[in-house]
């Protein structure tokens, strides 16, 4: 096992590689257009390095962004971490991508590194976080089975059940509450990773920097697969609507969201989550048994996918 | 001056009133699609009458809704009102309005009548509120100008000074703090009208249902100004994204919302006010001196329209 002397230069090395692999393979994989990149400075320390891809041939929108933020917690910050802490640091990748193709699903993922001193300036506290989960459009049953075998498996060289926890914590969080179902398929979702379950912060890191090293194969084969299925203007649409959803999600549920906006974060790098293109249409009805009835049941009764 | 028996009975009236008249002179308005209704039932006791108008030749999406609304207050609720009230009654109409066209305004209306008892049954509390405000993509200074004044007009024969400071209540209510701007050019907004400026329930009863009646004369006369101008694609687009702020404002900040939300009201009914398409596109920027940017201009920086 490779232990890193310090997980802040370690981590950070990891989402900076990670970044340019998955937006070398994403733009590969659309053909069309390239990241734009956005470096941008935080007035309280750090900063960020955005990148957005917009209007592809495969892509409609997508970002894949990292960030490196330092500084002083504000008081309802603090409160919110439950910490006494003044002082932190963050780093993470955070990556939504929004396929033109309806039936190409949204993937969205997020790992990160949190460091909180005590007034010596030591870390009195550090954890990992993150997750990585499928919103689609039209079920496609292999897709949703592949996507989540491809996490366990990795999972699962860690140790085995960490997959199964972590995947109803992610049926949990990504629940619109208001309207009674997932916002789409799951994943996992895991936070304040450190000394639970009787493991060490060098468990964790592995643990961490290795599931995200998998998201290419989970979401990427999937996209391919997907990306040049014929649809029509209904199709279209119903996708539209159904990313009324993510928003919904996004804006009154998602505590990262949240915390960006809370923290005065950068917004277009916050906001980059929020599809291209949605629609709210009155009282959306769906007719029995046809494919979008099929997926709104999974949605209202999260499934065991693997 | 009419003094009414019962401010329920007589709220009642006008709210069904005002929505049909309301109704009647969108459609007229439009000419191409009528309303659709839904009546719904509240479990908790109450109900409301949706009416729903979409797709038409000059409105995209709209919403003139009313409801009578009973029952026991939650603790969040108690705690939200500042009352130890167990039980309640609500009553009110609200509506917004999408135009298809960019050129033309959407507009906002909200009046509303609230009590409460104490365990004997007998009125607490009660109070007026409500509002009306309007959100322009493209800014014609006169279509702003009549609209204030308008509103002026109908708060003046109340008393002088009642526009000046809801005006500007409007102002701060209507603000997207994450952006730093209005979500439009304002109009007024009150509630919990009773016993404040030394001023009666009587009196409070005729500002409201006043206020309520001059709809009509602020807004329609500016739809029907601007149904038919002529617009280009990318004026479109830029309604679309600006729709976009006023989705973000009503799920991060509209506390009608979050409370509909809050107290389990009807989804479809609470979400008519959000926009029929909509786009985020990133980190959108407006040329110099461009139509745009005037907009945004009186956005960061609201005016006096009287």
């Amino acid at each position: 096992v490779n232990t890193p002397k310090s997980y802040k230069e370690s981590f950070l090395v990891f989402i900076h590689n990670l970044q340019d692999l998955l937006c070398n393979e994403l733009e590969e994989i659309d053909g069309a257009v390239r990241f734009r990149e956005d470096l941008w400075q935080r007035e309280g320390g750090g900063g960020g390095k955005t990148r957005i891809i917009e209007n592809g041939a495969v892509i409609e929108k997508g970002g894949i962004n990292t960030s490196a933020v330092h500084g002083k917690l504000s008081e309802p910050i603090q409160k919110y971490l439950q910490t006494e802490s003044e002082d932190f640091f963050a780093c993470g990748i955070s990556l939504v991508i929004h396929p033109l193709n309806p039936k190409a699903p949204t993937a969205h993922a997020n790992f990160r590194y949190f460091e909180l001193y005590n007034t010596q300036g030591e870390i009195e506290n550090l954890w990992f976080g993150g997750g990585m989960d499928m919103t689609p459009y039209y079920l496609y049953e292999e897709d949703a089975q592949h996507f989540h075998k491809t996490i366990k498996t990795v999972c699962d060289k860690s140790e085995k059940g960490i997959y199964e926890q972590y995947k109803k914590r992610c049926d949990e969080y990504f629940h619109n509450s208001h309207r009674g179902e997932a916002r789409g398929i799951g994943g996992i979702f895991f936070d304040r990773l450190n000394d639970i379950l009787s493991h060490d912060n060098d468990f964790w890191y592995q643990f961490t920097t290795q599931v995200g090293s998998q998201f290419e194969e989970t979401y990427y084969p999937i996209l391919r697969k997907r990306k040049s299925e014929a649809y029509t203007e209904d199709q279209k649409i119903w996708q539209e609507i159904r990313r009324g959803r993510y928003v919904e999600f996004n804006l009154l549920h998602d505590k990262g969201t949240l915390f960006g906006l809370k923290t005065n974060g950068r917004i277009e790098s916050i906001f980059m989550s929020l599809p291209p293109t949605v629609r709210w249409n009155y009282d959306v009805q769906v007719t029995d048994s046809s494919e979008e009835a099929k997926l709104l049941q999974v949605l209202k009764n999260p499934k065991d996918w693997v």
